[in-house]
């Protein structure tokens, strides 16, 4: 069975509050639900973010293709909301997911954090 | 006895590899060691990054102070860098600390992350 949707109903309030930056955008760290990981961090507008709580599946704005994408549509690698939070200061938030298939990250890695400095992996874009 | 600080050697091709904004900054997220919470996130610029990594506490660049400054200086609640992580497109830095003190947050919070969407909390800057 393909884990269910569970739509977080935000208030308006909750939304109007977020501080978008110039290009009206926060930064949005997923964090897996259970292992606690941090599996990407990406940008979300308004729209992308009210997307995401009510369909219960992350939305994007890709600031390179200059459109909104959803996590797993081509890879299959999906991402199921389950907790989201707001910082302080109000212009970060915070999605915990169940990410479903091989990962977060396009390389196939669990998380796009998979490299550690110092560790002597090739500091390449991949 | 106070936490002791535990260097991290980065090599001059990982921190040349890191892609800066048009700011010069990068977001830096911070989780917990151990709890894997996620503490909050801040800015850092390459000096603020090697800062970070040589000493092995947080330094981050205030954009609206617009200086650096290194996490718990005034408040005494200091981060211990543990590890220290790059994403797949070198745009996102993600450190593990030991979080000294009350927590992160200048509210009291653990976290900064400390208001979930949907929970009725007052959505007011804190």
């Amino acid at each position: 069975m393909p884990p269910t949707a569970t739509p977080i109903r935000a208030t308006a309030d909750e939304l109007d509050a977020i501080a978008f930056d110039d290009d009206g955008l926060v930064p949005a760290i997923v964090q897996e639900q259970g292992t606690g990981r941090v599996l990407m961090m990406a940008w979300m507008d308004a729209e992308a973010l009210r997307r995401s709580l009510e369909e219960g599946r992350t939305w994007f704005w890709s600031r390179s293709r200059k459109e909104h994408w959803r996590k797993g549509d081509t890879s299959g690698d999906r991402q199921w909301v389950r907790e989201a939070y707001y910082d302080c200061d109000l212009d970060t938030v915070l999605v915990v997911v169940e990410q479903e298939g091989q990962g977060a990250c396009h390389t196939g890695e669990r998380s796009c954090f998979f490299r550690a400095f110092g560790s002597g992996a090739p500091p390449d874009k991949v």
